[in-house]
C-alpha cells in the first residue's frame, strides 16, 4: 500500500493492529515531558480523496487525508501522537483558544524535486519557533525534534499529496492550542497539538513577478513593544483582516505596517520585509528590521540575510528604517528594490505605497529586481533539490 | 415541565416535534441579515446535571444544560437559532478561530432577586460592545435585541441554574467565532454564534473586601493605540496568562498594565481601573482612563461614572493617570482608594503596586473604601431587584 510506504518496522506494526495492551503499564502511561515519534499510532483514511488539479490550487483550501494530534494535559502531560485520518476537532464550547487566543501556528512547505525525493526547509527553524511561541503562551513544552519526526512521517503517510511540480509544494501547518475547557482567564491545563497539510499552488507563476502595491497608514499597528509580534500567536493575526480590507478599498494588495512617530517600517502583509538601495553614504546596503520584539522572525528572513552575508557582495542590515528615509531614497533615486519575504512566495516584490494620500512608485519591477529574483532562483534550487544544500532535509 | 415556562407558542409546537416540512421553503431559508428569537428551535436536554453548591462555585467551571447556537455562511447569512443540550462544538481543522484568532466575547451575568425574579444588568451594552467587536474581527453583523431575546430564552430554559443567592450568578458568555475552513489570513465566510451559561460564586464573601496586590512592569503591555485594546477579541487575553504568571512570581495577585513612556495607568488583570483621590488643585476626584483605543470600554465602568454623576459629589474626570502622578498623590497622601471595575467583582481593590522594584502601599482599605462600597452596594442592590432601576431587565 502505497501510504505506509516509509513509514518504519515498529509503525507497520502499530497498523497492523498490534497495539496491545501490554502497552497499559508502559512509561508513555506516565507524565510526559514530550511526546516521542516512535510512540506513534497510525489509523489509515479508508476513503481517500482525490487529488486536486495542481495547476488550479487555492492557497489553504485543500486538505489531504491525514492529520497529526497529540493531546496534552497537566496532569499526565503529553499523550502518544496519533496520525489519522483528517476530520473535524471535537472542542468543548469553553476551549481556551475559542475565548481567550490561548493558540499558536507554524507554517512550512514540503518540495518535491525532480528526483521525486520530497524535501523540508530549515524546519528545525519553524520547531523552534512553535516552542518559543508555546512557552509565551503557556502552553507546554516539547521536544523539537520529536515534532519534527512526527511531521516527515505524516508526511511519508500522505507523500502522494506532494505536488509533481517544480513550482507548487506541500503546505504543513503545525498548531498548538489551548484546550483547558474553563472561562478563567488562566493557564490552560489542556492542549491539543495538531498537523494538517495542504498542497498549494506557486505564488508566482513561474519567471514572472506580480508586484503588489502596499497602504501604509500610521493608525493601524500590528504590534508593539511589550507585546507578541516576535510570536506565531494567532492574535496577531484576526485584526489585521479588517486593515486588509481597509487597503482593499483604497485599490492596495496589502498592509505596510508602520510603528512609531518615526514611522518604522516593519512588516508587510504576514512577509517580513527587505529594501535594497545605496544607503546614504553611497554603499550597496541590504536592510531589514531587527528583530526588536515587534518583528516575526521568518525562516525566509533568516535565509535571505544568510545567503546575502554569503555573497558577500554588498552590506547586510538589520535595523530599522523610516517612512522618510525610503523617501528620501527615491527621491535620490537610490532605491533598487523593496520585498517582502515569506514562506508562502519566498519573495514579493512592491512596486507602490499609497501613504499619507500620496502614491509612492517603487521601482523594483524596473531594476529586475535583480536580487528578489536571485533570491527566489537560490532558495527554490536548494527547495526543490536543484542545488546541494545542508538547509533542506531529505523526508523520504 | 419547568423548563418550557416563558417559551412563547410557537416554540412549544416545535419542541412537540412539530418542525414541518412547510418550513423547506420559508422565508428563513434566504440570505438573512439577522437571526430571529421568533425562529428559535428549541431541543431539550433529557440528561439533566445535578446542579452544584452554590457555595463552593468556581468561576467559569460549572456549566448548564444548555447552550444557544447559530451559524452563519456569507452565502446563505444567519441560519436559525438553536438551543439545544450543551455538548461539544465540531469543528473544522483550519477553523480561522484557532489559527488567527477570529473570535470575540461578551461577559455578562443574570441574578435571581429575592422575589424570585431574574435579572440582567443593562445587557443592551453587553450586545452593543459585541457588535462592535465583530465588526472589528470582519465577522457578520446582527440585530442585538434578537440575540439578547434569544439569551432570555436560553435563561428561561435553564433558570433553575441561576443561584438562588443573594451573592451569587449566572454567567452568560456570548461567543462568535470565524469558522472559515481554509488557511488564507482573510475574511471569514463561515462564522458560529454561540452562548453558554454557568453558575458562578460571589468574587468576595459579603461584606469584606479582599484588596490584591499589582505588579505594574512597563516590559508588558497590553495593547497599543492603533490595536484592538477596545474591542473584547480573544487575542487580547491569551498573552496576558504570561505576564499574570510573572506578577505571581514576585507575589502580586494581577497585573496593572501600564502605556507609553509616561508610563499611564490603563487597567487592572481584566478589569477597567477606578482612582479617587484630591486631585493637585485640593478637589475630591474619581478618575479613570479616557476610551482613547486602549481601553475596553467596561459597562461596569459606565455604570460607575454614570452613578458617581448622578451623585454629583466629586468630580468624575475620564483622562490619563500616570504612575508619578499616583505616586506623588500617595507621597502627599491625596490618594483614597484605587480598585479595579467588571462584571466578575463589581469593585475590586488594590492595596499594592509592585514598581521599579519598589512596593507601593495604596491606603484603599483604610478608607473603607467609602467609594468603592458604595458603588458595590448600589449595583448589586440594582442587579437584585433591591432597588428598582431601568438597568435591570427583568427575564422571568
Amino acid at each position: 500500500m502505497a501510504v505506509t510506504m516509509g513509514v518504519p518496522g515498529c509503525l507497520r506494526q502499530v497498523l497492523r493492529g498490534k497495539v496491545a495492551d501490554v502497552l497499559l503499564f508502559a512509561p508513555q502511561r506516565f507524565f510526559s515531558t514530550t511526546f516521542k515519534a516512535s510512540d506513534l499510532q497510525i489509523e489509515l483514511n479508508k476513503h481517500l480523496k482525490p487529488k486536486p488539479d495542481s495547476s488550479k490550487l487555492v492557497f489553504g483550501k485543500n486538505f489531504t487525508d491525514h492529520m497529526l494530534t497529540v493531546e496534552w494535559s497537566k496532569e499526565n502531560g503529553w499523550g502518544k501522537p496519533h496520525i489519522k485520518p483528517f476530520q473535524n476537532l471535537s472542542l468543548h464550547p469553553a476551549s481556551s483558544a475559542l475565548h481567550y487566543s490561548v493558540e499558536l501556528f507554524e507554517g512550512m512547505k514540503a518540495f518535491r524535486g525532480s528526483d521525486q525525493r520530497i524535501r523540508l526547509f530549515r524546519p528545525m527553524l519553524n520547531m523552534d519557533r512553535m516552542l518559543q511561541s508555546s512557552l509565551r503562551a503557556c502552553l507546554p513544552a516539547f521536544d523539537q525534534s520529536e515534532l519534527l519526526e512526527c511531521i516527515r512521517q505524516l508526511i511519508r503517510v500522505d507523500q502522494d499529496w506532494v505536488p509533481h511540480s517544480s513550482t507548487a509544494s506541500l503546505y504543513i501547518r503545525p498548531i498548538l492550542i489551548g484546550t483547558e475547557p474553563s472561562l478563567g482567564v488562566s493557564i490552560s491545563n489542556h492542549a491539543l497539538l495538531f498537523v494538517i497539510l495542504g498542497p498549494v499552488g506557486p505564488y508566482f507563476t513561474t519567471g514572472s513577478f506580480n508586484p503588489v502595491s502596499l497602504l501604509a497608514d500610521p493608525r493601524f499597528v500590528r504590534a508593539w513593544i511589550g507585546g507578541v509580534g516576535n510570536c506565531k500567536v494567532g492574535g496577531n493575526y484576526g485584526p489585521t483582516i479588517y486593515v486588509q480590507r481597509e487597503a482593499a478599498k483604497v485599490g492596495c494588495q496589502q498592509v505596510l505596517w508602520l510603528y512609531g512617530d518615526d514611522h518604522q517600517i516593519t512588516e508587510v502583509g504576514t512577509m517580513n520585509i527587505f529594501l535594497f538601495w545605496k544607503d546614504q553614504e553611497g554603499d550597496m546596503e541590504l536592510v531589514t528590521p531587527l528583530l526588536n520584539g515587534i518583528i516575526l522572525p521568518g525562516v525566509t528572513r533568516q535565509s535571505l540575510l544568510d545567503l546575502a552575508r554569503k555573497w558577500g557582495e554588498f552590506k547586510v542590515s538589520e535595523r530599522s528604517i523610516t517612512m522618510s528615509e525610503l523617501i528620501k531614497g527615491l527621491e535620490e533615486k537610490r532605491v533598487k528594490e523593496l520585498f517582502g519575504s515569506g514562506t508562502a512566495c519566498v519573495v514579493c516584490p512592491v512596486d507602490k505605497i499609497l501613504y499619507q494620500g500620496k502614491n509612492y512608485h517603487i521601482p523594483t519591477m524596473e531594476n529586475g529586481p535583480e536580487i528578489a529574483k536571485r533570491f527566489l532562483k537560490e532558495l527554490t534550487d536548494i527547495q526543490y533539490g536543484r542545488i546541494p544544500s545542508d538547509w533542506a532535509e531529505e523526508v523520504c
